[in-house]
């Protein structure tokens, strides 16, 4: 598939197919997360693959609970109605961790470094595309706390779990989502 | 150009010709980076187009001063010998600032929401894959101070300037920078 298309039909599914992933596409989303560019070509991240049951399962329960604290603090409608089923059916979640040592020279610029979590984001988008471009369909999600996470998957506490990439076959179709205007997205200088 | 082929082939450059990029290519670079997903799809980016020299002069001479900074803070001596000529060089310079306002549920979550500077890092990826297939050469670039470039630029002070894109055509080649093994970033739960 060509670059523009995969970027324009790529869409985010909340429901997926009773159906595993290929291994062989499966590797093909992690060696596009693999080429993503990384500050300092430090490559700070670590790809964990989760296809085990119970621990998805208990991953959404530990998201129920904070989408419940979200709630509570945003009081946004949206987020009380939110299913996460998603996280037990889908085939597989990839938990996408960076490590905040490995973040180049903005350290010495920012209070804290994020080139290290830019460049998981770059390996995220990678992720994303390529699955599009073989017939998969992904989430990227956010809505969890990092450290019951860790606990859940037992990573290291000095990492970060910058996103969750989850991935499968989408049941069903997702609407184009609007974007605005090009015109309300650009300034030019010169 | 097929995706995969994309995310594999795409580099990094430090050198540009001194040749314009056609108004339609940058189009279609800004394009890409319009149908990033974003985080509740609020979309919290702005693009700003920098083709004006002495901009670009501008910004260069203020990197070369943070440069000087982060070496002083880190001793690396890469630093002291990096040239920042790229960016008087490049036809062309997309600073992609976002919005912190525009963050989703994790301000919730977090001190600080980051989903909005993740969506402006999804926008760059895509920018940096469109811009190699379309012949262009790209660089991912964050060593500048967000208060100075908010200066030159006359961003408003409650944007990020998350990263910039430098984009033209590239002087020369640059080598493929080699990738650890996927089993040395890979771990499988399941």
């Amino acid at each position: 598939m060509e670059v523009l298309q995969a970027i324009k039909e790529r869409r985010s599914y909340r429901s997926y197919l009773d159906r595993p992933v290929e291994e062989e596409k499966l590797q093909a989303v992690l060696e596009a997360g693999r080429w993503a560019p990384s500050v300092m070509n430090l490559q700070p991240w670590r790809f964990i693959v989760i296809k085990d049951q119970d621990i998805k399962d208990r991953l959404k329960k530990s998201c129920q609970e904070t989408l419940q604290k979200i709630y509570q603090a945003s009081g946004w409608g949206w987020v009380s109605r939110f299913s996460l089923e998603f996280l037990s059916q889908a085939p597989v979640i990839i938990a996408v961790t960076g490590d905040p040592q490995k973040t180049g020279a903005d350290q010495f610029i920012l209070e804290t470094g994020r080139g290290y979590a830019f460049s998981c984001c770059a390996a995220v988008q990678n992720m994303h595309l390529i699955a599009h471009a073989l017939g998969l369909g992904t989430l990227w999600f956010t809505l969890y706390e990092n450290d019951k996470v860790k606990g859940i998957l037992d990573i290291p506490k000095e990492l970060d779990v910058v996103s969750m990439v989850v991935l499968g076959y989408p049941a069903g179709t997702a609407a184009q989502v609007k974007r605005k205007p090009l015109e309300e997205m650009v300034s030019v200088i010169g």
